[in-house]
């Protein structure tokens, strides 16, 4: 398919690349240039405006925030001007679901079709098609988003008809995993004051319970206090929680642990770690103990 | 080897059958006699007294809780008079860490040998021996102790030389699969409410992220909720979440998620839940969120 792309970040750039490899002509449009020429090699074209990445079948979007995909959607020279009608939106960012609802309603109006598909998987899963992606929207719609659907994850599921599902969807596994990443982090502060070797309790924990690779690529971060290499940074992580707590109280449901997440990240941003990884709330809980961050105590 | 076994509630029965079938000759002791007698098809001997359990080459204990543990090891009847010196007394139990150092420090003044070795796993597993066994004590005591524990488990695991080490990375296990009942919990209350499939989206999740049985039984117990079969009642995990805080206290380690649980598990207590399965927290996050229980409503 013919497709423009927006957004090349950590995620972004892996997603286009692998529509490239899957033979599709991607028209890539990222605000600081230098990403977008960078993708030339792979073989796309380069958009010097949003709307310009709109001349496809389909624009994707891979942004980082809620304010980010405003940016691009509306306005004068956003996707919901420049998008002819009978086109299709794919959003892939982990957005609000209160925008996503909007932008439903707004591509309806202008005759556009809008599916959501945000994407869990860390940015090598992006680089290698490996992530695993949750989509819903109008049954049409999705039908004809899967060839590139397909092309960029490892795993398609389908959730519901309306897009913002995927959202509620997405807030929720990644509302889960930052659960784990705090529970690991009050684990291991205990543990480790109480005389026990980490790395010999991770392994138990992760060759017994906890087997699946979110508790060992997680439990490794935080047991040696690695966190420089950002794979999810932090802000992103409080983002994500904000995103979380802010659809749970449209709908009167308490969270607590989703608010013990709030304050640990702004816990984390209060330090000064805001260049780190999310899995950085580690160090803060360590720290808390009276402990030096893990192995470099 | 010619053992001794106390308390026979939901794991201790299975335990003892298990030891049974792998030839040892057990004397089984219960407070409740008619749960030892009900042993003897199954080839025990039935003591009357703690004592008269404690006349083979080791006793293990598997009782509900540190009273209990308290209670059939000290005093005049108890493991620590009547197990004679050099003999060896293995606790299965969930017990607090400064229990485990008493009775370490009490055994080792009596002559006798302590190892720590708390099971993971539910009933089934304990009928079945497909337990997880975490053991920890001096190393020739546990080289002793391992025939035992082999025959009640598929996986051993030493953590080192000190009992209540054992204790600590049980705690620490459990605290983590109460963290997990918590954030399911609370991700179904909202993504229910958000108007998802909750079976569909435990079906997302435990086919992806969380491809573990940890997620699988328990998000299936509070999708379903399924919570009046008890494999591990709410009261057990409240002491446990206890007995982890006391620790963390002692050691100045904060704990917020396991403070969260402490309310979770209490509010389930005060609204008539205590004969429940401990994942019945997942039912009063959904009451909390206006939803009438799972797939009940």
């Amino acid at each position: 398919m013919d497709v423009g792309f927006i957004g090349l970040g950590k995620m972004g750039g892996g997603i286009a690349r692998s529509l490239l490899r899957a033979g599709h002509r991607v028209t890539v449009y990222n605000r600081t240039r230098e990403r977008a020429e960078a993708l030339r090699k792979d073989g796309a074209a380069v958009a010097t405006s949003v709307a310009e990445a709109c001349r496809g079948e389909a624009v994707l979007t891979m942004v980082a925030d809620d304010p980010a995909l405003e940016s691009v959607a509306f306005g004068d020279g956003g996707i919901l001007r420049a998008l002819p009608p009978g086109r299709l939106h794919i959003s892939l960012s982990t957005i609000g679901i209160e925008l996503s609802d909007k932008l439903t309603t707004e591509h309806a109006r202008a005759g556009q079709q809008f599916v959501a598909a945000p994407v869990f998987g860390r940015p090598e899963a992006a680089e290698t098609a490996k992530l695993v992606v949750v989509c819903a929207g109008d049954k049409k719609a999705i039908e004809r988003a899967k060839p590139l659907l397909e092309a960029i994850g490892q795993k398609l599921v389908v959730i519901g008809e309306r897009p913002s599902q995927a959202n509620v969807v997405k807030l929720t596994g990644n509302f889960l995993i930052a659960s784990v990443l705090e529970s690991l982090s009050e684990a291991f502060a205990f543990s480790r004051k109480s005389g026990i070797d980490a790395a010999a309790l991770l392994d138990f924990l992760t060759s017994t319970i906890f087997n699946v690779p979110v508790y060992k690529t997680y439990g490794a971060l935080i047991v040696e206090g690695k966190h420089e290499q950002v794979g999810f940074a932090l802000p992103l992580g409080l983002k994500d929680i904000r995103l979380i707590l802010q659809a749970a109280e449209a709908q009167n449901v308490p969270m607590p642990v989703a608010s013990v997440l709030r304050d640990r990240f702004l816990t984390a941003l209060g330090r000064g770690y805001q260049d780190k990884d999310w899995s950085v709330i580690g160090q803060v809980a360590a720290e808390d103990a009276g402990l030096t961050h893990a192995k470099q105590a």
